[in-house]
């Protein structure tokens, strides 16, 4: 990932995902059940957020680093390098940091 | 859920639900009607709240540990050390908070 | 209905529906068409109001006691005690108020 | 209507739906085409109007007593005292006052 | 029309069409394709306007006696004294205005 | 043109679209794929913009006698002296202005 | 394209796609999957931006010369001199700058 640089535009982040077998060391299991499963990944470019109605930024929560959730299928898919899948999510398709 | 914290985005709740047969302390039994049925549960955790479109967070009405009614199918689930069931909301899924 | 006290979240408001047989005293019958019908109910809690864009509450119309007409389809149902059928509604579900 | 007073919520009206027999003083008649067709009435209760978003209310544009159109399959239908139809309608499903 | 006086609501327009084979004096034609076709009218009443989230009336641009072109298909027929057709539509659906 | 004048309501353009086999000298050329194509035109009537949720007026960014670029399908077709075919769309189905 | 030169309106951007065969130095690689695509694509050609509902332009962010990631089914496309396939999109289709 060193040559190449993303900058997301707007509300947008990117996020690279951690494969469900990793994600023993946080703690979290997804459910075998009918609803919609988050996913877990670490931040790695943020976009500089969204301009509201009334012309300002609204500032990004979350950062280059933190550990996210996200809605298993929010965003678009792509790869780097043939191996490295990256995300591109909205910051609202975010659910919550996961703090270490 | 010692070693994992998580915070939740915007105007997002983290409730760990209470099990139907669990809910009969509080008076409340849901009956088997084709009406959508509320849920109880508990906020383990509260995201910062939504900025409106005039830059401003709307500040959250729901704080960690208030027991909650929400509307049963909302949400997002997910598993902690295999056993733990949790839901991430967002505020306005929330239909009332159940005074003790 | 003593010990169970419910605060609605936003704009909702608690109501316990009138059976349509208790009707009568109101002088209000509902027609047996094909249209959206009206029910009848007594209010018991009401939120605080929710929050507009400019970041202030919209005070509540209806307030504790109020008899109402609802949407019949509207809300959310739950029970208390096995016996009282109670519903959780937003203000905006709430057609009139029927005076006395 | 005596006994049974409504104060309709936010911006809608209580109409007393005018039959179509009844229409020919008016000198309205409703063509027999697949379009929407309106319907006449008039008004027996009027809400106290909407809020805005910058929290005021916009104030109504028809008065109890006016004869109106509305648009037909709009609203929410009741009964009073087994013989009398009246409707519930937002203020934006009336589309004209009739001047007499 | 002299006995009936339509007063429509908000930025509604009163519109009295101008039959197809009565159009050929505006040089206006309508072609057999699929596209939705405008009608050509003439303004009889027009509404006081819409108010804006501001609270202020957006004033009207088409006035009464005006020529105009709106959607074919948009609005709510009526009849008047069994001959009359009109319609009542929204200042939105009016396309422009044809200057004499 | 010379007789019938068209005054475009809001933000809507009076546009004569320019035929596929005419486009050779702009350049452009139309692929043959599903995705959806732009057509060229003239712009030949502008309204004077839509007023925003302030009020205000948003001046229109094309002006009359501009080449453009628009979306296939969109707006109203109409025909004058039997002959000359023209578009009503709004402003915001215009997707460039082609410079000269 | 020197004789053709497009002007985009509000916040559209005029990009030039860069085959998928052509994407190897910048790395990414799009992958054989069910998901949403991005498309690689170099910017030709910025609008002056949208107007927010308080009357501003809203600033863009991308500028001319800018590499960047789209939704690949997103925008209109038109070729220019038989060869040259060119997209018109809007600026929140495109997801991410590639900083070189």
């Amino acid at each position: 990932m060193a040559e190449l640089k993303l900058r997301p535009l707007a509300d947008r982040v990117v996020v690279e995902p951690i494969e469900r077998e990793e994600m023993t060391p946080s703690g979290i299991i997804l459910p075998e059940t009918a609803k919609e499963r988050p996913q877990e990944g670490r931040v790695i470019a943020v976009g500089p957020g969204r301009v509201d109605e009334s012309g300002k930024r609204v500032p990004m929560e979350v950062k280059v680093g933190d550990r996210v959730l996200f809605a298993k299928y929010a965003g678009t898919e792509f790869k780097v390098d043939t191996t490295k899948k990256l995300l591109i999510l909205k910051e609202s398709d975010i659910l919550a940091i996961i703090e270490e």
